[in-house]
């Protein structure tokens, strides 16, 4: 007979409800699987007496969370406060500090504190795990930093936020634009009050940190991911990306070589022929391509109670079993300073659609605009004026890169005729 | 500074090679991932001089690969010998029986040995480990018996043998008939010469074998998988399964509830609305339901040296980080006896291809064998005769049970009007 796994969890929104109901429902399978019976000590969170739709009334309570790390009766603390600063890293630290596991589905904390959380876990000898910041319930941290470990992966990609993926969704499905379905899936609860992480990318480029550094051994750092986000595309984007054979998909994109490391979030064209272009509403899906393994693919819920709680008791369960490794698969010391290529030497087709009034010489002043940069045109869309004399014109262009780009839409951000900035996206080739 | 894992490994064909290219060539990542390196001390295959494509004289070589377990200067042997019994069968248990751990790609070996070499391993505090023997390039082993843990699973099912989906995928693609196409196949060294485990759907059965013991933890039991193969479908049949809505998939699946356990092997119709449905080629994939995580999905390649290599070695680096679990992740003791549900009472609708010569009374005899059995007709296609007067009768049915169509089959079978015995497939709800 072994002794329990001692567990305190911290926040008890919808993710730690979904935690106890785990550990209560499943309790036999957990210590058959395991050889230990998982035990919930103490739970803290900001209302005691809300109901959870879960029994806690036989774990001690604590207002303050961090008084779960002073608790000598408890061997791994679960975090599910949220937030990169605040409560949630003095938590982290004070729990590694004093040789207690830490598990947490907190993307925005391990992508701006992972490295100094990691020497700390690594130099204490814990655990700390976080299996569910990154795309809820697919299991895509422990199969890229160990099922395909011997591979050299040189792109890891995906749909990783469920909010935009539904947004795009709906758009095409309803044929609606950004605004107006954002506000639905608010009323909805498939979107925050305040959206800016979301719809802006910034969640994804949280996760796409976390990806890089276990598929590559670099050391994490979210700053260096070029990240926008959707607000800009129209349902004008989503019909004549269909037109053209694509689909608009938020993406985390990180590609890596022996030149450096290219990480970016944004919204781009994938052709309708690759699986990801058919990830539907808020469905996660995250591809990683190595040199021996060609590609993976890896789908389902990527938020929600029971596939976040599913991968957080899964951290649980590898500890229980022993398992322990450095956070990021490779020792933190060891974690690689790799050069992070800037966005600018990009290369790829662009999107372009211009919103312009309909007076004689503009497209030729776009055209010249993308002349004088040596970027070439693939493809033309025009659409009639509408009531305005306003009119849409899209572009697909020949390869370029991101700078001569850039370049261009300065310039044509200079035309009188434009009645809205110019919507860029790059076509992805997945 | 840690002792080097010592390896031997059996069997030196394509995945052998494929595992000493994966070891030789990320050697230092390997180290850096596992914090020991990996050093391949001894190999063992049927011919010493054929070139491999790799350097193998830094390794010793031994005609007999029993011998490797007989080396106190290894501690994992890796086999690639193949086969449920014989040499395979001797090493793996001559190996755990001399403390050593134990990594194989063998599917036939574990499906049928497996529970015994659990509990060897388990006993002698070895690992034993087979991440390659399914699903190839994709770590659904470890996905489902340590990422999905948390949760009680339901159903699994997938696509696992690649040259059956090449082939499927070929017919649809050509529009020819099976023959033809499995001969192409064995041209260009996508099927074995002798195809019967591939094509009869004995390779996807172990596979299924070994996934249910690890999702359920489950006794192993290869013996109640329901098996059958894809040589009686014809093009006629993949035609009129796409122009009901449909794809022909041999599928391997794995139901699981309080009732008891229902696995079967078998070419069934799937939904074109399917994620499955559009793996195509020599790719598998795998689904997993759960209680908590709903649907997840796994794609990517099932076979070939570099995916197998990949999963071999992954199950190496386990080892070296000293994840050691019991084999099929719970105790072999503790794993269920469940009931074995007979096909007899599955339930569902299923497809019907009747090829008969148009003489009247023939959809009579057919309609009155179903009527009697209760089975009743939701659509019917009839194809105009060819110039012998033969036509083809395609029926699906509302839901019945496999009882009653057998028997219907059966009834229909003594019809004279029948050329050649009907095909029955069930349409799966995915």
């Amino acid at each position: 007979m072994t002794t329990p796994l001692r567990i305190g969890i911290a926040g008890l929104g919808t993710v730690g409800a979904g935690v106890i109901k785990i550990i209560q429902t499943h309790a036999d399978t957990l210590q058959q699987r395991t050889g230990q019976a998982f035990e919930i000590v103490a739970v803290s969170a900001s209302n005691r007496s809300r109901d959870r739709g879960v029994d806690i009334s036989g774990y001690a309570w604590f207002d303050n969370a961090l008084d779960l790390a002073e608790q000598d009766n408890i061997d791994l603390i679960v975090e599910l406060i949220g937030g990169s600063d605040g409560i949630a890293k003095e938590l982290a630290f004070a729990a590694l500090d004093s040789g207690k596991h830490f598990v947490t589905a907190n993307k925005a904390l391990i992508a701006h504190h992972g490295h100094a959380l990691a020497e700390l876990a690594e130099k204490n000898k814990v655990g700390l795990k976080f299996e569910a910041a990154v795309a809820g319930g697919i299991p895509i941290i422990k199969a890229i930093g160990e099922g395909l470990a011997a591979n050299g992966l040189f792109r890891v990609y995906g749909i990783m936020n469920g909010t935009c993926n539904y947004i795009l969704t709906q758009m095409e499905e309803t044929g609606r634009d950004f605004a107006d379905v954002l506000a639905d899936a608010q009323r909805l609860g498939y979107a925050e009050a305040d959206p800016t992480f979301d719809v802006d990318g910034i969640d994804t480029a949280h996760k796409l940190a976390i990806l890089s550094s276990v598929a590559y051994g670099t050391k994490i750092n979210f700053d260096a991911v070029h990240t926008e986000g959707i607000r800009s595309i129209g349902a004008v984007d989503i019909d004549h990306a269909k037109e053209l054979g694509y689909r608009i998909k938020l993406l985390g994109i990180a590609e890596y070589s022996s030149d450096g490391l290219r990480q970016r979030v944004r919204p781009c064209l994938v052709s309708l022929e690759t699986p990801i272009a058919h990830v539907g509403d808020a469905f996660n899906a995250v591809v990683a391509e190595g040199d021996f393994i060609d590609r993976t693919v890896y789908e389902g819920r990527g938020a929600g109670e029971g596939p976040t709680a599913s991968a957080v008791v899964a951290d649980v369960i590898d500890l229980a079993r022993g398992f322990l490794t450095s956070p990021f698969f490779v020792p933190a010391a060891h974690l690689s300073d790799t050069r992070h290529l800037p966005m600018s030497e990009n290369e790829g087709e662009y999107y372009l659609r211009f919103h312009v009034s309909d007076t004689p010489g503009v497209v030729a002043g776009i055209s010249s605009a993308l002349s004088e940069e040596g970027v070439s045109i693939d493809t033309m869309l025009q659409r009639g004026n509408d009531e305005e004399g306003a009119v849409y014109i899209i572009m697909v262009t020949h390869e370029t890169t991101e700078h001569h780009m850039r370049r261009v839409l300065d310039k044509i951000g200079q035309l009188n005729s434009l009645i809205e900035p110019t919507v860029v996206m790059p076509i992805e080739q997945l």
